[in-house]
């Protein structure tokens, strides 16, 4: 016999779990389309050459690889973001600027803990092909109409540039080999504190003492640059109230690739970590066709919105999205049954039809009750005769005679 | 610098293949609900065990499988009935019957060819915990109108059952250890025709030519048993009009797992192979449990439809969801611009903003033109002057001012 079981780090998705994240899905990719950003998909595969040497060598050793069967070197997705590069190189015809959203699966073999999966959904939009500030702007509104239509009103997008940083190195002095390796210790800030930070970039990044005072001095004093500065303007009159955005000097983020603005959101209510975070990146094109391509964009974590939404209570929704089971009185019975669960389906109403004839009444509407589906349709010799349907309410343990499927969907309702 | 390429089988959807794509996928899964099926995910990994020795020895070679990095031996998933039929057995508790469905792509290292890839989405209904013949005829109700909605109207659901082959093997006086070995045969018909057949049980699976007469002979003579006879009754009870639907005696699907009644559909006017297929399998779920638990159910080819529908240009899908580009006239102008493109989309319009205030207002045209969205707005000093705005459609190059949102709205219908 196999045993039964989920890889650690994995989830299955069973229906009440699936009602959350489909509803989520739904707000997410609606706004998006109302951006005007446009669907596009990548393949779960890639060769490894793609994914890897673009985010740093700590992600590097989180990503999934290994050889097929024609010995070639293949990677699962990390991010989405990457392979979006990858497409763009390949299908130079896209007319530009180019707004698209990728909503799909990446997996991470990262240690599993609260709010960190193996396998977890992005749900990406970029843009590609503008070195406007009005760009990074509009994904911060993005981010700022997803949280709010989700109803995580205790929000807060922050905003730095990797800019900023790297010229705070410069005139440290540190030579730029070092920048990004010292942006992943700053990124660490929000885990293990500027001290553990220090310690880090003392012990492992060989950092003076004295370099890293003026680091951090210089980064909790620093100021938005002139090109941060036009997109924290028109981040305002896209209508993004102040309250929702704050300029975060310390923020590093941990990937490679970002090269100017970077953003991540904090819902304050939930101890989760970043629900959103992204920047812009306009050298990562460049890897691949050698000539650069400016872009920007944002993940929303949909994994972490959903953990969140759960444990604020934020959703009231039915257990399922079916609105009637027509039960079977009996084997005889059947085709009347079968009748008005075609008619009901056929004006568009979810409608489970039981499946045993055999089974007693009872029990069926036992499996009703079980299933949390709220109205239950009874058609036995009684109701044939009187040429209709009983509708019973399984909440409010009332029923209905109906003659026909309009009674019946009116008195659903 | 890294070459961008995808790996041979696998597929990039840009904006146009994604149009097709979530068309297909809304009616899908519409009708999946309509019958009240549940939505239901599961991880991309999985145990190797999980995967491997249900599907037969052929379809196991076509499994990825590797080491990840605490050296277990994990499998992506190569279909969605394996997986659920895992999850059945981890929690029980569900309430039965259970109705499912699942859309999510599975990865096989098969050949590419036409309408083959190595990464596909497979659309999947299953009932857990029926053995009413009623449950195998809802199955196939829900391919009908599927199909049908789809439009996909030159369609045959092909019917047979493996208890109807396993039959004609016994009175041949086959061992039972090899019936599904010929099955496996049985399944190539369409690809290599009865002498293809017969050569492969002679040379492969060591039939006599005598004994494989029979078989054959038998097959084309063959008749429903009683449980199909109830479940063909009951497609027709159910309103599958007769022309859809065949008895097929020399039908036998190629996985091992299934133990009854089975279903394959072919497209007649488009040539790409079956674009659904499934069957009754009340032994699978045994394997975990040691408690067999009754199931049937089935796949819709996702990519395959979609591939018809692209083939058989059955749908005249817009270019874009994106409704009306909103100009920017100048920098200056650029905040009458985000005014009313704030106001669209909180009506809901899909509405692309044009990122670079900068750029001249003929190179907006064009870029809203090459995207093929339909309608232009400009707000140049005239319009504010006016305090309004200008609505082009580009199809029918002519414009008309509009005062207010609802009034473009209203216009661009």
């Amino acid at each position: 016999m196999i045993l039964a079981q989920t890889l650690k780090g994995f989830r299955n998705f069973l229906p009440a779990d699936m009602a959350v994240r489909n509803h989520v899905l739904q707000i997410v990719r609606g706004v998006f389309e109302e951006f005007g950003f446009e669907p596009l998909e990548t393949p779960a595969l890639e060769y490894a050459e793609t994914i890897l040497g673009k985010y740093g060598a700590e992600a590097d050793k989180l990503v999934y690889q290994f050889e097929d069967a024609g010995e070639r070197k293949i990677a699962l997705r990390y991010d989405l973001t990457v392979p979006t590069s990858r497409v763009m190189t390949e299908f130079p015809e896209l007319p530009k600027p180019f707004k698209r959203y990728q909503i799909q699966n990446v997996w991470r073999a990262d240690k599993p803990q609260k709010g960190r999966y193996r396998e977890f959904t992005q749900c990406d939009i970029d843009i590609f092909g503008s070195s406007s500030p009005l760009s990074d702007a509009e994904i911060v509104k993005v981010i700022y109409e997803v949280l709010k239509k989700l109803k995580l009103s205790e929000f807060e997008i922050n905003i730095n540039s990797r800019e900023v940083l790297f010229k705070i190195m410069e005139s440290t002095g540190i030579v730029k080999d070092k920048y990004l390796s010292i942006v992943q210790s700053i990124d660490k800030l929000d885990k293990i504190g500027w001290e553990g930070v220090e310690k880090e970039l003392v012990e492992k990044k060989k950092l003076k003492s004295e370099q890293i005072k003026t680091i951090f001095s210089n980064i909790k004093n620093a100021k938005p640059d002139e090109y941060l500065d036009d997109v924290m303007q028109m981040v305002k009159n896209y209508g993004v109230p102040d309250d929702f955005v704050r300029f975060n000097s310390s923020l590093a983020r941990g990937l490679d690739y970002y090269t100017g603005p970077i953003f991540e959101t904090v819902v304050k209510t939930a101890k989760i970590g970043s629900v959103t975070g992204g920047g812009r990146y306009d050298k990562l094109i460049g890897l691949f066709s050698g000539h650069d391509i400016a872009a920007v964009g944002t993940t929303i974590g949909f994994d972490r919105i959903c953990d969140v939404i759960s444990q604020l209570n934020l959703l009231k929704l039915p257990k399922t999205q079916t609105k009637v089971l027509i039960t079977v009185f009996s084997p005889k019975q059947l085709k009347y049954s079968i009748k008005i669960v075609n008619e009901l389906r056929a004006k568009g109403v979810n409608g489970d039809l039981y499946l045993d004839p055999a089974v007693r009444l009872d029990k069926q509407l036992k499996y009703a009750d079980r299933k949390g589906i709220p109205y239950v349709i009874i058609v036995g010799p009684e109701e044939i005769a009187k040429k209709g349907y009983m509708l019973k309410n399984l909440t409010t343990k009332t029923q209905v005679f109906c003659q026909n499927v309009d009674e019946l969907i009116q008195n659903a309702k």
